[in-house]
């Protein structure tokens, strides 16, 4: 499965886009507004996958409590599919926990689906799909 | 800069070997044993990218340390360079504060610098450049 980007926490966007602008060499190509993750997210080139810095708009948001659980640091894995469905049926038959019935619309107009940290050795893993 | 692996933390490679395996739908590509790092290493590719898994061979490695005080996870991420001596500097000079003042020989017969996550929002950054 290729990976599609890495998705890091961060409590305010603005000064993590000069951080990762200074580490990357580039500045963010994309930002976005994904209400229903209560999340504003900027994106990054690094060769053929994306970096996703994702700041919390709302305290119930899941990054606010990863942040507050945690810390700021990488929260997610993302891997492209070309079909969500049949991958979540996959992957459910194969062991792995789906935190979703069915995916929901991601940051790019993607649909996505995360899976439970406890059945991928602590790495949230999120799968996703060019709707 | 291009990505050119994630680090993941992990417990017992073999195990984890079959979980990645399941979740990538293809087997690692190499194994290693990174004696001055203590650490068993194996590597998948997804894309143009990989992901590298990273067993404790002894209490005071990194990663066993890692593991105690977080739980296996996400590790690390780390960045393809072509000048690593260079790149510190200019890493250095732009903020970043490296954990190591010389590169060291890392997995994949690479030299590897790392740098604090207190300089990059809790992440931590490895830059390798081929030897």
């Amino acid at each position: 499965m290729k990976l599609d980007h890495i998705g890091i926490a961060v409590s305010n966007l603005s000064s993590s886009n000069d951080l990762f602008t200074k580490l990357l060499k580039e500045a963010p190509f994309k930002e976005e507004l994904v209400e229903n993750q209560k999340v504003k997210v900027s994106f990054f080139h690094s060769g053929d996958t994306k970096i996703e810095l994702l700041e919390p708009q709302a305290p119930e948001s899941a990054i606010a409590k990863f942040i507050e659980k945690k810390g700021e640091g990488i929260h997610h894995m993302a891997f492209l599919v070309d079909d969500i469905y049949a991958e979540m049926e996959r992957m459910k038959a194969d062991g792995f926990l789906p935190l979703q019935d069915e995916p929901r619309i991601g940051a790019n107009n993607k649909l996505v689906c995360f899976f439970h940290p406890k059945s991928t050795n602590g790495v949230l893993i999120e799968i996703c799909q060019e709707r």
